[in-house]
């Protein structure tokens, strides 16, 4: 009777055994984990990212894996939770080291860099297009996450980093517009693209998102489609000054050449940053301190009264008709 | 501006959020869910199934949900914990009503039934085979979850329910020798698929195992292949009776008729049942707490001092060379 361990176990332990340096993962021989919580409550988040839809076939892995776990961090951040571990469920077409080793590799790495470590996980074979399910779990004091429901007429309206960057990223990978109208400028192609292949999850602020934020969430799918879900859960309306919302240079110079409009910004998903409603008391502390962390937070509107849909001004106080809010999968 | 929630959202809200019965779920309005500890251990497992591979694509949708909820309930029940909730990813080619709808009713049926409510999920596309991973929580006391370290030489095996079955049942559904030798037996056939397509997770067990099991795991890849993992996990090895491996009066039969081996049935894998050793003075209240909730658990080996793989003997006590251990999906 041959030592046969079954190539899953193998895989595991090859690849994804070093990166499970929590007591609790027990050194993925076993089918469960434990996340101890003393007292604390446990957040749970969980995001999957498919090949060809979240990501293009021709990533590099160490993108892709760095994608699928930081999207799970962003909505920690988010949420104003410290990252205590991952579970990781992986479809393969194939089990090449090629494509494997810089997977793990560079998945571990994040791991560190977050203090995220790995729990435990299941790998599965597909046919099909490969995939990446993470869920990710976070603590904070009990009832103190931040969810969608606390904001409140009079919240300013926050967001970090720059919005729109990572959708101007995939068109450049696609070849469409703004691909061709950055022909001439490598530095801002790679620098979308590396926006859409590798979110920066603001975690460094999820302490002071917890101690300011009245409702908070990330924006993954558009920044107009999120404020908009954010609005509804806490039975509020907004109003967004459209000049204010932070781009990047990339972004701002396509937009004043007219290579890409607002919309696209403002519905195109991918960003990853953190978009929260504070008390005005409280705005400045949580400016003061993205800057101390070096993450800009910027102030974008206002939290108003009622139920209708967030009106989104130009810079003569013009509401903007925004003919798409999200970036749709379906 | 139209009111015109991304597909996701809307087809979370139309089949999901009724599973969401949870405070901690938030009515599925947020990216993350809270699992409150109260200073318990939150035990947590991963697995994921995947069109093809673990189910076939003709299965009917209200098994899919089942199996793939109950084989995370599998791994908590060998856990000693008692469910406290579950995430969802679903990988989807098409959101049709006519499959979502009792896919969805299914879930939620047994998520009430095992208490084990929805959380929170993930609703992806996918071209290629649809996938259901699903990441379940449970609860045991601090420090109380029952690994697969702990088995002793001396320990009594012990197993649940019956052996082998569900892989004869996907010999019927792919018309192998077994369809055939039943094939005026369709009571023995459907008896024969319904437990591949349905595991009978053994969560009314959990507390005895956590009382009485110095090691527990779920048998999911085949017994002799999971028995092996939990002796090298322990340092032990193991020396099994295969007379006294439960069997089904179908599965029985197959053997005697000799349509089937015995190696088929302990390495065929899918069986979800419970695998424990318990220490020789504690083996009688395991067994008789399995009568009480009527769930047969049955004595079929001692743990033995060494490091080689267990020993399976058959009627003579002549070992019986397995040539394979386990189903691998690789």
């Amino acid at each position: 009777m041959a030592n046969n361990p079954s190539g899953e176990d193998s895989l595991i332990a090859r690849y994804f055994k070093p990166l499970a340096t929590d007591p609790g993962a027990f050194g993925l021989v076993d089918d469960a984990a434990v996340l101890s919580s003393s007292g604390d409550d446990i957040v749970v988040t969980t995001d999957a990212v498919v090949e060809g839809v979240h990501y293009l076939a021709d990533d590099p892995p160490e993108t892709i894996a760095r994608k699928a776990l930081r999207v799970n961090l962003s909505d920690l951040a988010a949420k104003g939770a410290l990252p205590a571990g991952f579970v990781l469920t992986l479809a393969l077409r194939s089990k090449e080291d090629a494509w494997l080793r810089p997977f793990a590799d560079s998945l571990g790495e994040d791991a560190k860099t977050f203090a995220c470590p790995l729990l435990g996980g299941d790998t599965v074979s597909t046919p099909g297009p490969q995939m990446i399910s993470i869920t990710a779990f976070g603590r904070v004091p009990r009832g103190r996450m931040i969810g969608r429901t606390g904001a409140r007429p009079g919240d300013r309206i926050l967001v970090t980093g720059t919005i729109g960057d990572a959708a101007l990223g995939l068109d450049v990978l696609k070849g469409g517009a703004v691909a061709a109208a950055l022909a001439s400028n490598s530095a801002a192609r790679e620098a979308l693209i590396s926006r859409y292949r590798v979110p920066q999850p603001r975690n460094v602020l999820a302490r002071a998102v917890r101690d300011h934020a009245t409702a908070a969430m990330d924006v993954s799918d558009g920044l107009a489609g999120d404020l908009t879900k954010l609005c509804a859960a806490s039975g509020v309306s907004a109003s967004v000054d459209v000049t204010s919302v932070p781009l990047s240079a990339a972004a701002a110079g396509l937009l004043a050449r007219n290579v890409v409009g607002v919309e696209a910004l403002l519905a195109g998903g991918d960003d990853y940053e953190v978009l929260c409603t504070v008390p005005p008391a409280q705005s400045d502390a949580l400016i003061a301190a993205g800057r101390a962390m070096g993450v800009a937070v910027t102030a974008i509107g206002t939290i108003v009264d009622g139920h209708e849909q967030p009106r989104f001004l130009d810079g003569q106080g013009q509401e903007l008709l925004l003919t798409r809010l999200s970036y749709s999968h379906f």
